[in-house]
C-alpha cells in the first residue's frame, strides 16, 4: 500500500513455488527480505546473497537471518500488513543491523566473530527497531510517495552503535576509533589493478559488509536473476565510484576496499530503473546521483571520524531521498509510483506501451 | 486542538478551584505547565514538583518559575491559542529550558548559582524560543497526530548552549568539557544498593535536572496525585534503565546519578498508557521503548562529547516519536488520539468500554 | 506556485526590459538569481551586486556566475516550472555554493583563487546538486506554504565540503582546520570602531563570502534599488548582531569580520516585511530572530568545529525556518503567502488596504 512491492507474486521467471501452507513460507519471506536489501523482491536473489555471505563467513550469514527474521517477526507480532510482510519488506533493514552491528563490535572486521550473548541481545533487539523505524519514516514519507530505502537501518544502528563506547560489556571493534579528521597529504596513491577489480567487487560485497571482492560479484549475479538493469546498474554504480575515488585521489586501501561504492551502487539501483524509468535524462541523473553519493559517503565518514562511527548507507539514503524528493518539480524525469515499482525492466515496459498508446492516439489537445 | 489536553478541565479530583477571573489564573497556569513536562494537566502536580525543586535549590526553583512564565507570555503576547495556554501546553518546554541552562552553566550542577544579568537574559530568550519551536513541530507533525514532546527544549536547549564557548560573559559549566569518546576498560565497575536506590531517585529527578535522588521520589509522589499508571511507569522507566545499564557494564557513577534513567522514565509514561492504551502489547511496546531509550541516550551521549554538549532528554524525544510516528503500521496497538489523552487511566476506561460496547453489538461482518 | 515570487514581472521601476526572445534573456534570470539570495527579484540588485563581488575579486565574481548558471541550467534540463527559473529562484542557491566552496578551498579566503580543474568542476556539481536540494525542500515544505530559503546551499555546500580531507586533489583551504572547541578565556576583547564599521559592512558581505566591508555597503545599496525596507533590514541585522556579540563578549576579530552578522541579516530581511508583514509585533518578533540567530551561528560553528567546518547560513535558516513554521499558532502576526510575497513594502501595503476594507465594512459579526 505504502511501499514498493507489496503484491504478493511467486518468482521468479513466473514459476510459483510448490503450494505450502502460509505458515511454512517464512523461509521465503526471510529471503526476499535479503533480496529486498538490493531493491529485489525475488527469493532467489536472497538465496544466492544468502549463499554468498555464509561462503564468506557464517558468522555473518547467521546475523543476516537473524536480523532478518527479527525484524520481521516484530512486525508480525505488532499485526503489520501481511502483504508488506510476505513481500520482505519487515525484513532488509533487519539483515543489515545484524551483519552491520555484528561486523563493526567484531575484532576482525572480515570474518566477523560470534557476539557474546549481551552483544546478541543488543543486535536483535536493534533488528526489532528497524521495523519500528520503517514504520515511522514511511508515514512521514506517504504524503510525498517517497520510500524508506535503508534510511530505518541506518538510524537504528546508529542509535545502537553510537552507545557502546559507555557499556563494558560491549567492547566495540578496532574500526571505530575516534579521531579529528586530517587531509589525505601528497600527491595521491598510486593505483593498481589489484584496486580495481577488488574494488569493484568489494564496492558491490560491501553493501552487505562483506570484505570480500568475489561475493560482491555473487551479489551481482543473484542481482542478475531478478533484472539485469538492476545488476547492471550496482555494477555501473561500483566502477564509477571506484572511478571518481581515483580521480579525486583517495587513499587507494580505502579505494581497494570499496569503501566509496557500496552506497553508490545502492543510489545507482534506485534510481537507474527503479524509482524512475530507465530514459536517457533518467540515465544521466542516476549517473550525476552516482557521483555525488561517492562524496558524500566520504563527507558522512568525515563527520562522524570525531567519534569514530561508521556512515554505513547514509550517503545513498540520505542523496538518494533528495533526488527522489524533488520528483515533482522535474518534468522531465519519469517517477515510478512505489507501489508500481516492480523490476526496472517492468517500469520501462510499462511506460513504453504508456507513450505509445498516448502517441497512438494522437496528439493532445492543449 | 493539536494537541493532548487542550481541554481546561478543573482537577485534581474534580474539585473546581475557587472561581477566580482569568487574569489571576496564572499561577494555575505556570504549575500546570510543570506537571505537563511529565504529561500531566493537574497543578497540584505542579505544586508539589515545585516544592521539591525548591526544597532542593531555590535558585533551581526560581529558574523552573522564570522559564515557564516566559514562555508562556510569549504565546500570550503572539496571541496563541488561549486553551492550550491553560492547559500549560506552552509552559513545559520553558521550566526545562530554565532550570537546564542554569544547571549546566553554573559551576555547581547539583545546586546551581544565581546566573548573571547576562545568562539570565539568555536564558530568558531561550525560554522565549522553546514557544516558537514548540508551535513549529506541532505545524509540522499535525498532519500525523504527533505531539511535540520535549523536543521544543531540546532544540532550543542545544541552539543556545552550544554557542557559550564563543562569549567571554557566558561561562560555560566544568560539565561541558569537550573531548573525544573513549571506551570503558575493564570488566565494569562495581554496584552497590546505594548504586540502587540514588540511581532509581535520580533516574526520575534528572527530567528536573535534580541530582538528589529524594526529590525524584517526591515527584513520583507528585504524578501520583494526577495518576497511578503514570507514577508507575515514571518508576518502570527509572529501575529497568538502571538494570540495562547494569547489566551492559555503565560506569558506576553515571548509574547512581541517573542519568541513564530520565530519559526512560519519560518514554515510560509517554508510551505507557498515555499515547497508546496500556494493553499487554502496549506494555510490551513501553518495555522495548525503555530499554532502546537507555543506550539512546548514551548514543546521544557520545555523539555530542567532541563538543562537551549535553543530550538532555533528546532520547526520549527521538525514541518515542519513531515509536508514535509508527503507530499507523501497527494495529496491533491501541493509540491516543492526542487530543483525547488525558491521563493513562482515562484511555484504558474509554477503551475498555469501547471494546465491551463492540462486544455486546456482536461479531462485526466482514 | 510553491515559493515566493514566482509571477515574472519586469523591473525595477515598472520599467520593463526590451522586448527580446526568451532565448537571449539568461543575463536577466541569472542576475535575478543573485538577487534572490537576498528576497529580492530586481535584476538591477543582482548587477550591482555580482559588480560589487567582482570589484572585490574577480574570481568570486565568475564564480557567482558559473553558480548560477549551472544551477539554472540544471533545473531547465530537467524541465523544471520556466516561471520559477525565470524569477531566479533555481540560481541563488547555486549562486551562493559557488563563492562558498571556492572561498573556503581558497589558501586566501578574501580574494580567492581560481580552482584547479577538478576542484571546479566539483564546485560546478555541487551547484547542480543544490537545484536538485531545493526541489527537494520545496515539496516537504509545500503543505506548510514555507519557504526552503537557503537550504538547498547549506546542504549541498555540507555535503560537498565535508568530503575535501578524504581526497588528494582536493586540498582544503586553511580555515578548515579540524579542533576541539574551547570556552573563550578572560574579560573578554576590546572592541574600536573599526570593530564597528568593519563588522557591521562584513556582517552583510559575508552573505556572500566577501570580507570586505565596503562590498556590504554595495550589497545594501543594491537591495535598497528594489526594497527600502529589506535594505533597512539588512543594516539592521548586521548592526544589532553586532552589538549583541560585543554584550555577549565575542572574540574581536570573528566579531569585526561580521561572522556574527550575515545569518543575522538574513534573519532580518526574511522576517522583517517578507514573510511576516512588519506590524509592530512582526517587528519584535524580527528582532528576536535577529538575537536569537546570532548565537545559533555560533552554537552551529561550535558543533561543526570537531571537523573544521564552515556553518555557512545554517543558523538563518534554522531560526527562519522555525519562525517561520510556527506561524500557524500565533494569530499576533500576519504571515505573508510565499506566493504572494513580493517585496516588504508590497505586503505591507496590502495588507494595510485588506485591513482598512475590514473596517470599512464595520465589525464583523461573531
Amino acid at each position: 500500500m505504502f511501499s514498493h512491492n507489496v503484491t504478493y507474486v511467486f518468482r521468479p521467471g513466473g514459476v510459483a513455488l510448490p503450494d505450502i501452507p502460509v505458515v511454512h513460507r517464512w523461509p521465503e519471506w526471510t529471503l526476499r527480505g535479503i533480496s529486498q536489501v538490493v531493491f529485489q523482491n525475488n527469493w532467489l536473489t536472497g538465496l544466492i546473497i544468502l549463499g554468498a555471505i555464509f561462503y564468506n563467513s557464517w558468522v555473518y550469514g547467521v546475523a543476516c537471518l537473524v536480523g532478518t527474521v527479527t525484524s520481521t517477526v516484530t512486525a508480525v507480532l505488532l499485526k503489520a500488513d501481511r502483504n508488506m510482510v510476505k513481500a520482505g519488506l519487515f525484513g532488509f533493514n533487519g539483515a543489515l543491523l545484524g551483519i552491520g552491528l555484528n561486523a563493526f563490535m567484531s575484532q576482525n572486521f572480515t570474518n566477523g566473530e560470534l557476539p557474546s550473548w549481551r552483544l546478541y541481545l543488543y543486535i536483535v533487539l536493534g533488528a526489532a527497531f528497524t521495523a519500528v523505524v520503517f514504520s515511522a519514516l514511511l508515514t512521514a514519507f506517504r504524503p510525498f510517495d517517497i520510500p524508506a530505502l535503508t534510511a530505518p537501518f541506518v538510524i537504528a544502528a546508529w542509535l545502537f552503535i553510537f552507545a557502546v563506547v559507555r557499556f563494558a560489556h560491549l567492547p566495540p571493534g578496532p574500526l571505530l576509533t575516534p579521531g579529528l579528521p586530517s587531509p589525505v597529504q601528497g600527491a595521491g596513491d598510486q593505483y593498481t589493478w589489484t584496486t580495481w577489480y577488488q574494488g569493484i567487487g568489494k564496492g558491490v560485497g560491501e553493501i552487505f559488509f562483506q570484505d570480500n571482492w568475489i561475493i560482491g560479484f555473487l551479489i551481482v549475479l543473484g542481482i542478475l536473476v531478478n533484472s539485469r538493469i538492476s545488476a547492471g546498474m550496482a555494477l555501473l554504480g561500483s566502477v564509477l565510484a571506484l572511478a571518481t575515488a581515483i580521480v579525486l585521489g583517495a587513499p587507494e586501501s580505502m579505494v581497494r576496499g570499496g569503501l566509496f561504492g557500496f552506497n553508490a551502487a545502492l543510489t545507482a539501483i534506485a534510481l537507474g530503473g527503479f524509482f524512475y524509468v530507465l530514459t536517457v535524462r533518467g540515465f544521466l541523473y542516476t549517473i550525476f546521483g552516482i557521483l555525488v553519493t561517492t562524496w558524500v559517503w566520504a563527507a558522512i565518514s568525515v563527520a562522524l571520524s570525531p567519534i569514530g562511527m561508521p556512515a554505513f548507507t547514509s550517503a545513498f539514503v540520505i542523496v538518494t531521498l533528495l533526488m527522489l524528493f524533488a520528483k515533482g518539480f522535474f518534468p522531465g524525469l519519469v517517477p515510478v509510483a512505489t507501489e508500481d515499482a516492480t523490476t526496472a525492466e517492468d517500469n520501462l515496459a510499462r511506460w513504453r506501451r504508456h507513450v505509445e498508446q498516448a502517441e497512438a492516439r494522437g496528439p493532445a489537445v492543449g
